[in-house]
């Protein structure tokens, strides 16, 4: 029983062991949705789970099901329509008590065993990938595609990611070693020692409101692989795709027969809210946090725990020169337009210098620049289903409000957002770019994050300024990517250097269907930890150290147990 | 000439990666203070260059020296001889400004050359040995032997382990890689993404007065390996054998035509301490930390930086049944004895049921075994000669207060601590081991650290109340070490794991000539991080990570160029 999810799927955990070793492209969970792959009926399959969980209590396991006596749960999709699921709603001290017990348990398991459900779980997800789809996309507002990606196979590769990390760090080692030392010209002395890992204890994994698997998945992943149990606390307006999650999670923990509450749902209202009580208490032993910096920094202050965080930054590009200039405005339009500007990758800023730029169509001045990525966003936008498709929707109503107040600064307007119409949800909340410009002198807003669709060009004297103050940015408020466009080694060079150093993953030269916004698993590291955008890095070895300790015992041997230990050990 | 040092030691850091990978025995600089392994007169020359330093300023390298143009020091040796060597005392502002400038450079660096110079550092430690041997006795009060195995070679080990685990989390994946994509039946896109180590910056390593090379090599070389600069806080009273460390370090870097000042000293008096200014100093990215608790809680909770610390405890030694009475008690009395238990491995509480035990010379009442350890501790210390090489000295006079105190509290003495004389040393510090009674349900001192040569003998209802008061005791103030005695396997299974999972480090049925107090670099793990005795092991992998970070960079890539970065990747 111990080993049947590992040896079924061991060859997808070498793979992933493979990949993080050459960085190169890997992927375990195929990305199109596409029937061939998924099945014939996967797409209406998918839509038809979804819908049959409209409007009803959300079925978590029964019997002996999950703690928490009430319910609640309140989510509106933002196409429009009131999802009217409830959820079990669990005090922090019902979920403290069930996850101390379920740890019990959940320790004595071995590594494999753990790894293997660890494995099934991310089978099972991907199984959903459609109906998680249309979880992701009424909740966080994304379009249909990238909600299917997102929340679906791109998730879960990054989950696979974490539990390939956290079996390569808990196995870098063997589980007992002879020792064997010479005390005399005859004499050894042998201790025999076996090591095994500890896990931390208790895991809570604070989701954000824009992609609650995505960013949820590598610390559940490292979190069960390593032996810890794991609370997930899901945004309360996006709800859906975590606790379908879960319910997964315990589905197969159930069929290994172990307790259900090693995997558990944490769910507040806006209200009453309990994530301060919870990554707080002094049970907790692990929190990962996915969202804005003012909370993140409560969080790395105040919890006694281990803390991973991934905040918020003012990502930048830096313009100094360009051989396709059509390319490069395509690129940044859709870049500034996916998922209307709500990635923790999307760009805010755009440095242009004041004296224009040279590019294969010739010198453009900063107004060129801008006017030609402001003809890119309206040609982007066009046609209203491909709007639709790349924008999705505003997660939440008080972007609109952000976007109102930053076209009322009195900052030059270059292009207003506007409300638009998803042809097929009429009440979806829709808004184009808002685009500004700026002086890079003026003690602007482009200082600080705007979270949404809204993004300043920056008039600089230089593109060495233009990096010197991305690069400031990112080191006083944090940065999670930088783009920079320029034909000159050296410029390309030196600022990709800078970036880098401030912590900013660099693309270069991006004119193609590759975008700044996008990070692959097992290739990208997503947040690097050198500046105020979190401390975590998904996924490298620092992500799972210290979710585990590797406790010792040691005992002295005779030599013919010695032998015996060595057989043993080498089976 | 950047990989020149690399080069003269790659075996010696093969070798040590392979001793991680195996955990079984390995030392690559030898223990024994052997004239046919160090030289015929290595002794007579490690003498001649301590008492060359006596009396003298200690000459840092020359000319663009060490910052500072004061000079402090007041070492006194337990032993009662006056150091009188003065050390550049450079403030705060000065070290910052100096370790600032070193960094830039440092940061440059790749990772073979660094990881080169760190192996040469420890290479010529090596040829030092005995003289670092003379400089640890005189300032820690340790037996000759002891010095030169704690503060040479083991501690050389311990520093080459932490330099092998930071070459394996920096080298985990390569430099560089293509990453190409299928878009299309036929469409392909590939970037090519570099990868590189981004250090932290600035990393303070402060150390204890009993073992200052041996818990500071660990993470000077770690912050060297992974691009930090390193400045060496020494305790105030114990200077010497840091400031030799700084100045090989220095020697080499210079050497290597680097800046010196990418490793500092940090040098402090008694009365103005400067350790929490530079502790909680904003430029500091990283702090080791060893001694007592009190000072590391108030540096984990103090410091901005990544925090790396290894406090106090409460170890203890378990009785249940024993197959060699007499084994056991003379291992228990070295125990003891070693350094007048001024390691942090040191026992302090022994366990022992009030029924009494079993044992190979039938049933032994509570009061045999404690008169048993009592007799094997005189006998030890009954030749002056062996008393003065395995007590050592008393590093600190508040050590003797604290036996006076505990002497005093109305508990039970059984043996009382004596002042020794050294036959050679007529001032030295030495006190006997004071042995107290009590019951387990007093609510007794023996519940808190009490650093130095006391102990507890506790009288308790079972091994189980032994074992849930030990692993109690382990997770409320620490615990480092743990001894258990059982012929039971069953009791033996059920206690190591209670107190493995208390975060101690478990050694069973020690009857001979291995110690618990004694942990081998590549094989026994150094604090767990499991409980309040610290949060880093020497050394595991999470040791090293979070001291650098992997900065990236990617760019699009034509076929052509595609496969001229693979040929480079390959190389």
């Amino acid at each position: 029983m111990s080993r049947q999810f590992f040896d079924k799927h061991e060859q997808t955990l070498t793979s992933a062991i493979d990949a993080i070793a050459k960085r190169g492209f890997f992927s375990a969970y195929p990305e199109v949705p596409s029937r061939k792959i998924y099945g014939d009926t996967a797409m209406e399959d998918g839509q038809a789970a979804f819908k049959a969980r409209l409007g009803k209590p959300f079925a978590m396991d029964n019997p002996g099901g999950h703690p928490g006596s009430d319910r609640v749960g309140k989510e509106v999709s933002p196409y429009g329509i009131d999802l009217a699921i409830t959820y079990p709603s669990a005090s922090p001290i019902e979920l403290m008590n069930a996850a101390e017990r379920a740890s019990e348990q959940w320790r004595q398991t071995d590594i494999d065993q753990r790894v293997g459900i660890c494995l099934e779980i991310l089978a099972r997800l991907n199984q959903q990938s459609f109906a998680m789809a249309f979880a992701a996309m009424h909740t966080t507002g994304q379009g249909f595609m990238m909600a299917f990606q997102a929340a679906g196979p791109h998730a879960q590769d990054r989950g696979l990611e974490a539990v390939a990390q956290a079996y390569l760090a808990m196995t870098q080692a063997p589980p007992m070693a002879v020792w064997r030392k010479q005390v005399s010209k005859t004499d050894f002395v042998s201790l025999a020692k076996h090591y095994r890992v500890v896990p931390k204890g208790i895991g809570l994994v604070i989701a954000c409101s824009t992609f609650p698997t995505w960013n949820t998945y590598p610390g559940l992943m490292a979190n069960l692989a390593t032996g810890n149990v794991c609370i997930l606390k899901p945004h309360p307006e996006v709800i859906l795709p975590v606790a379908m999650t879960v319910q997964t999670c315990r589905e197969v923990i159930s069929e290994a027969g172990l307790d259900p509450n090693i995997v558990l749902l944490a769910v507040d209202t806006v209200e009453e809210p309990m994530t301060k009580a919870l990554s707080s208490s002094p049970e907790v032993d692990i929190v990962d946090y996915t969202g804005n910096s003012e909370f993140g920094n409560w969080v790395e202050s105040h919890a006694k725990a281990e803390v991973f965080t991934e905040k918020a930054g003012v990502n930048s590009i830096i313009i100094d020169s360009v051989d396709d200039f059509r390319g490069m405005t395509s690129n940044i339009a859709f870049s500034l337009c996916l998922y209307s500007g709500q990635m923790c990758t999307a760009p805010q800023n755009i440095f242009i210098p004041k004296s224009g730029i040279e590019t294969n169509d010739g010198h453009k001045s900063f107004d060129d620049v801008v006017q030609g990525i402001v003809k890119a966003v309206n040609g982007l936008l066009g046609d209203p289903d491909r709007a639709a498709e790349v924008l999705g929707c505003v997660q939440n109503s008080a972007t609109v409000d952000r976007i109102a107040m930053h076209a009322s600064t009195g900052e030059t307007v270059v292009r207003a957002s506007e409300q638009l119409t998803n042809p097929k949800f009429a009440d979806a909340r829709v808004y184009s770019p808002l685009i500004l410009t700026v002086d890079v002198g003026e003690d602007g807003h482009y200082r600080h994050e705007a979270f949404g669709p809204i993004c300043w060009m920056i008039a600089t004297p230089s593109t060495q300024k233009s990096v010197e103050v991305a690069a400031d940015l990112a080191k006083d408020v944090g940065a999670i990517t930088c783009s920079i466009y320029s034909q000159s080694d050296e410029v390309l060079a030196d600022a990709s250097d800078a970036m880098v150093d401030a912590g900013a993953l660099v693309s270069c030269n991006l004119t193609g269907p590759l975008y700044v916004n996008q990070t692959a698993a097992f290739s990208d590291l997503h947040v690097s930890g050198l500046n105020p955008s979190g401390n975590a890095t998904l996924c490298d070895v620092g992500f799972v150290t210290r979710r585990f300790r590797i406790g010792q015992s040691r005992m002295p041997v005779t030599e013919i147990a010695e032998q015996k230990e060595q057989a043993h050990a080498s089976v």
